[in-house]
């Protein structure tokens, strides 16, 4: 209302504080009265440097001092293949559909279209003996949203556990929601457990020993490679079921599964209705990583307690949350993802999976004939290996670069427990994924 | 760990209170021990009836009695007319460079694309007399996700004041993150700083009474189709800096305007850059409600407090929101974005947006025409007009169903204040907007 630093009535104070010049005690008392907008302080808790950008700077910084060097890049976890014939022909289609006032399509429902939710539930489920209503099924624009914004419908007092090494979001997200104290010098935050997965626990965690309401799985796991088989799963189903827990289940990367007897959804394991939300994606199953669809499942028996003690179901509060902070997913993408299970759509992923699990096989066969420890690879698109003669995460990270010029993940980047380790993607061609190989072989034999 | 209903060891209690069975004083503990995963109770203050269901529930169940009524619906705002052939045409480019290795994109930036935030720059706001950087634009799969999702990087504890009537988004997100306290009778939730907008102060609210830390402004607005002026926006952000408040503005609608004078933009408004996020649309502009695409402005300079007093860019906090919680806006989607501002692209689009503005130019003038007091339509696609009689807006909604098959929209489901209030949509085809007005006009005239 008056502007600060002209005088105004008759009423002085020496100085503002802050700024030093002459204010009036109006001035004087609005400054110390009108409090600022607060952010959320959790973001603080969150370290600065994220693990792809800092691998992107160090790659970057060495690319330009050596602008000769053919790098090859295995870090990131994106696919690198075109997408199917037939989805570019059903996506091209869905365009022509918004062309023409007759087919036009404007908002669609939130939760995704039916016709892509029930093919999803004919094509995806039922194979696997997994019974499952479309009314459970949300689309999305991917996983790292869904599995970001499902904290949304659950208390901040819940307990929230999780797997180290792990993808960072479920960590990230959890500490930007409040749930946690800050990071100790390790980088585990205060009140998240963490359940180490190593080699000495064949990648499998033990349950936790306190008791949570919250349980992150991710199996075919990323980063490690490695994926649970149905014993394994039906004792976390057990476990949740006894400790009224629900697990939440990223299966991100089920189609690269090629053993049988991997559980390709937590719904073959008995019991995982009652106690599990599942997360699908397109993106690696069908080249989506820059085309964005996903789903998540919801099944309408799967409860948790309200401050009055009902039991309130899931799926209403999802279907409440995307109806209310969503607009559903893009029309021509949700037609490209439903030619996904067209007979002749379903055979071309599965050309492009089988090319990114034989670059699997290379460089999974390739490291242990050099005498490298490998893990995965067999049934997700990641080689999770031990650097060798244990050295830092981030000094072979600097090394493979520098000496073979290929990018690779640090698995510290993953998790304080991802140390020591390190992770390569089978995603790219074939040829670059035999040369990089064969650099690292020359340098490192044992 | 043991099956219940399985005696075990020695100690025995009578009977499981609940399931009334003979259990261990293990079970009994362990029963009475583990508590439930809790939900967020916050979800149980919205109300049940969401608007759009309630109308749809009202118009399915006249048609399925009345199958020969030709209804028209002019009810929820959502386009009608076909993509603009340029846009298509780049949506169509878009997935072909998906369909070739050597074109191919995965992972875009979370931000969205570089060249689509600098056209967007270039195109849309430097002709306002606006300059912004490209890293200040985040784009996004629409504006209702980033008007809700920006709370995220808010703390709980400020103070919101929202319009009313209002865009129900605004309000029912902030009841899902458990900023207000349980409605009342007419709806207002304990908690939230509600700005009444009613003829009588010619929908423009009065400042709020009381400290307020986020305001929410809408212009041109839905409802009520009325657009602030530059010194009505000017007014406000000299109390939002006065206060140090933040305006969150939604300029989904700006390119609806029509008369000079009326901002496009919060930014042309000298000192917006220090308190205003702005969130812009495709939906509307460009008929994307289908396509989804949108993006928010955050101005470097923008802060809020954090608990140690620190004044904390904002941009940086929403990048680091983005950055974990969401994956980026489909590639060729952003393509299609792109073409929007193309020559050929901006001219298709007007011709579609002038068309909806003829539509609403025959609804406002028939009504007035036939005595109704009505607002908006001359900037924005909505009118906003008063029921005929004051009779209350869902009396009126089942009188134009059941008596002209009009389907509108009840101003009392935007807010209290928009009692005795309707919303007629101009999206729709030029016949259908012609045949309803005659209809509603040969049945009131006064």
């Amino acid at each position: 209302m008056f502007p600060r630093n002209v005088l105004y009535g008759m009423f002085f104070v020496p100085a503002d504080p802050i700024n030093g010049s002459w204010v009036t005690i109006y001035e004087h008392i609005k400054f110390l009265e009108v409090k600022m907008t607060r952010i959320n302080d959790s973001y603080l808790k969150l370290k600065a440097g994220y693990l792809f950008p800092e691998i992107g700077r160090r790659v970057k910084s060495f690319a330009d001092a050596n602008p000769a060097a053919k790098i090859i890049r295995l870090g990131i976890g994106d696919v690198t293949e075109p997408l199917a014939p037939k989805v570019v022909e059903a996506f091209h289609k869905g365009i022509d559909d918004l062309a023409q006032a007759k087919t036009f399509h404007g908002y669609g429902p939130e939760q995704g279209y039916e016709w892509l939710a029930a093919t999803i539930v004919d094509k995806a489920y039922n194979p696997l003996g997994v019974e499952l209503k479309s009314n459970e099924i949300f689309i999305s624009d991917g996983s790292k949203c869904d599995s970001s914004n499902i904290l949304d419908i659950f208390d901040i007092s819940n307990k929230v556990a999780i797997c180290d090494p792990v993808y960072p979001v479920y960590n990230d997200t959890n500490v930007m929601v409040g749930r946690t104290g800050e990071a100790d010098a390790k980088g585990y935050y205060d009140g998240i457990v963490y359940m180490p997965c190593t080699e000495e626990n064949n990648f499998s965690p033990a349950f936790p020993q306190e008791k949570v309401d919250l349980i992150y799985l991710c199996s075919p796991n990323n980063p490690t490679g490695t994926a649970a088989g149905k014993d394994q799963l039906q004792a976390w189903v057990d476990f949740a079921l006894q400790n009224k827990a629900i697990i939440l289940f990223d299966a991100a990367y089920e189609a690269f599964i090629s053993e049988p007897g991997i559980p390709h959804s937590i719904y073959e394991i008995a019991g995982a209705r009652k106690c599990a939300i599942e997360f699908r994606s397109f993106s690696k199953t069908a080249g989506f990583t820059g085309v964005r669809c996903g789903l998540t499942v919801i099944p309408e028996e799967l409860t948790a307690l309200s401050n009055k003690g009902e039991e309130i179901a899931l799926n209403r509060l999802w279907n409440r949350r995307q109806s209310t902070k969503f607009n559903g997913v893009s029309y021509p993408v949700q037609r490209a993802a439903a030619a996904v299970y067209s007979d002749e759509g379903w055979a071309q992923v599965q050309t492009t999976i089988a090319y990114y699990m034989e670059n699997a096989r290379l460089i999974r066969e390739g490291l242990e004939h050099a005498g490298f420890s490998c893990f995965g690879g067999v049934n997700a698109p990641y080689i999770w290996l031990k650097t060798p003669g244990n050295i830092g995460s981030w000094d072979f990270f600097d090394k493979l670069l520098k000496e073979c010029h290929v990018v690779g993940t640090p698995g510290s980047g993953f998790g304080p427990s991802g140390e020591g380790y390190f992770r390569l993607s089978a995603f790219g061609s074939a040829d670059n994924v035999r040369e990089a190989i064969r650099r690292i072989t020359e340098k490192w034999s044992f």
